[in-house]
């Protein structure tokens, strides 16, 4: 579907085109900052977010904490960083970009022949102007990252590699907030925090969460209460677990991991590991009834982001992934070239739009009742039915009404879930919502209830 | 498969020529009756069903009782309707038939300007020979159907529209007949009789219904006990439900809703909204092993007759809808044209051999537990096995029988039903029957019942 | 695959020779024995496997006794047969083959013409230069089997039948072996001896069973029990079912009936008639995974060999037959020219070979449950992953496997069988051996298990 379809009146339109500046402000004032797993990136970013979401809550656990088959690292520190050639002259410095240096680097003061320097040395040759972005959390390691075509210019001689960071006791942060709606029953979406001064791979995920939450809170009603989860990628995701783990999986009605949530692409939606996951089946009614233009992968413990966490066997939980430019699937992935222009700021709004309306749609579904079960309701009585039988009163319009009405109170039998009647009606599940509104204000239906429910429990 | 194939001997074909004629004699008392949904019509059509049917028991209900969200409405009694024009010439006259008048009219007796008539005139353009049928139970109207031929001589002036109609308190009658079997467990079988002069759409449900009763009440054993029911559709089978819902519920085993099954084309069976209604399964069983000839409709409660309120979410009952020139899918429908010739009365015999093989393969359906299921049966004991393995001792014709044998007895485990061995043995129910017999006669095997049941229950 | 993949060294080379070198002794020592299905035959086939398989327990059930719906016949004991022509000239004699008579045949010393003796003369005119193979085991008869080249040459006179032979109170005999393994579950192995001098229907069975035999002794642990049952064909499992039903139901996990193991063609599956059969899954899921070429044939009661026995509806075990050329499927099928070279000795081998790479992927199967599994496990702390996230470290050739890590540990959840997380990595289950045996080294899962188990169980 169009998004634009979504907005249908010029309001609308102007409320998205002050949400796209809004995004793109959030963007410039997140992008700059150092991120790493634990350290001030992540409290600074918290720290900006929360603006834009009052309600949230930062946490911190200690370094050495267990968190199940895991503990928290020491807190890196990253005051300065920078390599000089033989000649003095300053090859990179952390001041110019954030991927220079290798994450997590431990401190080193040195003087190096090149041949020597090389093992510290990272380039992506397959992408000459990129700077490739290199990880090492858990072995001490240093080193910087650089352009394949800086590199090749290097010339024999003597380097001073400096790098003035910390590895010190200190806590890994997190942030999350709860959006309350009619009942306990939560929506998960969680999103990333750790990647310093990348755009697709970072910044699409928490924008489209924060704005996302904006929506939500916006809605009339919610008939779920949603968690917004902001964590570093995989060990945060498993402090969360470790520290909100029983209440997620007890109050859990399903949810999502945002990722990659830029470019051209359409949604791209990772299956839940838990086959009963409610977002599974909704994704694939909104494709199947072409509300909206996605495709679907498979559920793999292989690659990913923090759904691999949210999906290990103790948890299972019921929760996807989306994603749009998926990680690994375009070149310039980890590395400096994830930038703002790749991502396109207005791609994000694409995807608050359609996650709004799978979110939407799961709000709608589940099993209803009807409170007239015996024998057809008399729908005139009712106001819903005309009362003669003669074609051509004039009524062809309303025919596809009527004959929806009688399907939903045929079907709303507490077996049948919304989303199969809307199959059985050719139609997507949001096609039905008018009717639902008006057979629940009729008092002709309950519902929607979460369970199957036989009619005469 | 052919009829005729049914029949197989001389006596047959007399017996289905008597028959015959019987359902003409039959289909010529009852058309003339100008049938609504209560009055004298009805009671006069059950009193001649019941000739056929001594048990059908009549019943009635009050105008002005409730029936889950309807309510009976008065009885419409129609003494005298015609319109004559400005020249005081009768232009229709429901002396000539049936359907001039607008079923259920309220009385009138007004001249009226041709213009202001107009609201009050029913025609078909599409048509233009055929009088349309019109009715407004539930809203008070008047009016008057006719050919749109005639309707477009009309000339201005002043018209003279007489009613002679009542609406007053009386009842809505229906008619049922309990044809006792070995078990209380029921198969109903159900047809409309409210509209007034039209053959395919009225006559060949209770015509069909009333033969088929016949054929079983020759029979020589049946398993299940039969309910025949006669009904005004729609409100009549909601009052049924009312009045004998629970009892139908509790014993039911399958059934059908006869409705338009006269016509050339193949039988069309609207599969049971309860997905395990036995007749789902056999139908599909009979058409797929290619014991007869019929296509299947899926269910929908926007279209059909009775079964919509059998199928209604608070009963559900496991029965499907048996048709032949489907309601809506032939042009002629809702109007005069709907005649006998158009019908023929022949289909109607069809019909009853069509439904009779139906239930036929129901009542042999079933799960049988074999009695000595430890090893093999020794057939030969038994009389049922060569006892030399050598090729060419005449058994070639033997080896089918033999192979079903075995078949039969493997798998009659109290957990796979006939139909499903009948589909192993790539053949129909119908052709175990002998076996079935045979193996019944030497206590091999018990059976057939309604649930599974392991061999050590 | 190609069996000479399962060994890879030379010293299983070796080891396979000699293997082949004593099936074929075993083969000649078992041929020249006149089986039928009781009597001396049988004992002495017995006697020769108890040389192989030292634990073989024989043991016999009298002539006379009931086993469920069948009685073991006397014993036939054969002790000289031929036929002479008008000129005393010699026509055919037991002592040239042991398919010359009709088995079970009673005595007989008379001198009949012709004409008279042809209902006593069987032969194959599709095959003229083989001997067909005739049995009358519960009805008394006697004959003899001639080539039809020779019936052809028979000349008008009297001829002299003479059979010495007794039908005498006896036994019906029959040996088990039991192989223990770590638990009490077994699999059961079936194979059968009472045919007489015939190579693939018949001994190709009890070698395959004898030679998986020594295998499986041979292998350091068993998870499994293994029972290997040698009968007579039907009467003898009926009259195992008898005396030992129970204990192998009680105790089965799954089996097989090794009959026709020899010929050119790919092994040949007849499905287990119990849809949960163990083995049914497993022959699928190697077929699939391209691990075996093999064919599958559904269960059908109509033909095959013990398996219909052991799948009669009381017991319904969870076994399925293995076959190579199948019975009824070659034309030499029960004739003499069913010998070793139209069989071939290799074939046996590889049937072995298969058989046993079928068994490994048995025990290696059920359900393992991660004991870590609340998020993922930190494979770096157990030594099972890179700890930088750089490309290009050489680790390509571990990728794979830390593929397979992450998809065993994420679906070890007690739920998920060993061959469906094999399909998941698009692998044989025994591809996941080596990865099991590692993970359960570091405790980081446990099992298999046979039924499923929840986490948390």
């Amino acid at each position: 579907m169009n998004p634009n379809k979504l907005l249908g009146s010029e309001d609308k339109v102007n409320s998205q085109n002050h949400e796209l500046e809004q995004m793109d402000l959030l963007f410039d004032q997140l992008f700059p900052i150092c991120r790493s797993i634990t350290g001030s990136g992540v409290r600074k970013t918290l720290e900006i977010l929360s603006e834009k979401i009052p309600r949230l809550e930062v946490k911190g656990v200690k370094s050495g904490a267990k968190v199940f088959d895991w503990e928290i690292p020491k807190e890196w520190r990253i005051h300065e960083a920078w390599l000089k050639g033989p000649d003095g002259k300053t090859i990179v410095d952390l001041e110019n970009h954030n991927l220079h240096i290798v994450n997590y680097s431990v401190p080193v003061d040195q003087k190096i022949p090149l041949q020597t320097l090389q093992g510290n040395l990272y380039t992506n040759k397959n992408l000459p102007d990129a700077i490739p972005y290199v990880i090492s959390y858990y072995r001490p390691r240093w080193g910087f990252c650089m352009t394949y075509n800086e590199y090749e210019k290097l010339t024999d001689g003597v380097y001073h590699a400096y790098i003035n960071s910390e590895l010190v006791d200190g806590e890994l942060n997190y942030g999350h907030a709860i959006l309350k709606g009619e009942t306990d029953k939560e929506i998960l979406i969680s999103s990333y925090i750790c990647h310093p001064s990348m755009a697709n791979n970072e910044l699409s995920g928490p924008v489209v969460a924060t704005f996302l939450h904006q929506r939500l809170a916006q809605w009339k009603k919610r008939r779920f209460t949603y968690r917004f989860v902001f964590v570093p990628e995989t060990i945060g995701s498993i402090t969360y677990l470790h520290q909100h783990g029983n209440d997620v999986k007890q109050n859990i009605h399903t949810g999502m991991v945002l990722t990659c949530l830029g470019g051209n692409r359409p949604l791209s939606y990772k299956m839940s590991r838990n086959e009963n996951a409610p977002i599974n089946h909704i994704v694939q009614h909104v494709i199947k009834t072409k509300s909206l233009e996605a495709v679907v992968r498979p559920f793999t413990p292989i690659h990913g982001s923090d759904e691999r966490q949210y999906s290990s066997p103790g948890f299972n939980l019921p929760i996807g992934q989306m994603s749009r430019m998926v990680y690994g699937n375009y070149p310039e992935y980890h590395t400096s070239l994830d930038n703002k222009g790749l991502m396109g700021i207005e791609s994000l709004l694409k995807s608050v739009n359609e996650i709004e309306l799978i979110l939407r749609a799961i709000e709608l579904d589940g099993y209803y009742v009807n409170q007239c079960p015996y024998g057809e309701v008399k729908l005139d009585k009712h106001g819903l039915y005309p009362d003669i039988n003669e074609k051509g009163t004039g009524l062809v319009t309303q025919k596809e009404q009527l004959n929806k009405i009688l399907m939903l109170l045929n079907y709303a039998d507490g077996e049948h879930s919304l989303t199969e009647i809307a199959e059985k009606c050719n139609c997507t599940i949001l096609d039905l919502e008018s009717i639902v509104m008006l057979l629940k204000d009729k008092d002709l239906i309950k519902g929607p209830f979460i369970e199957k429910r036989g009619l005469t429990t």
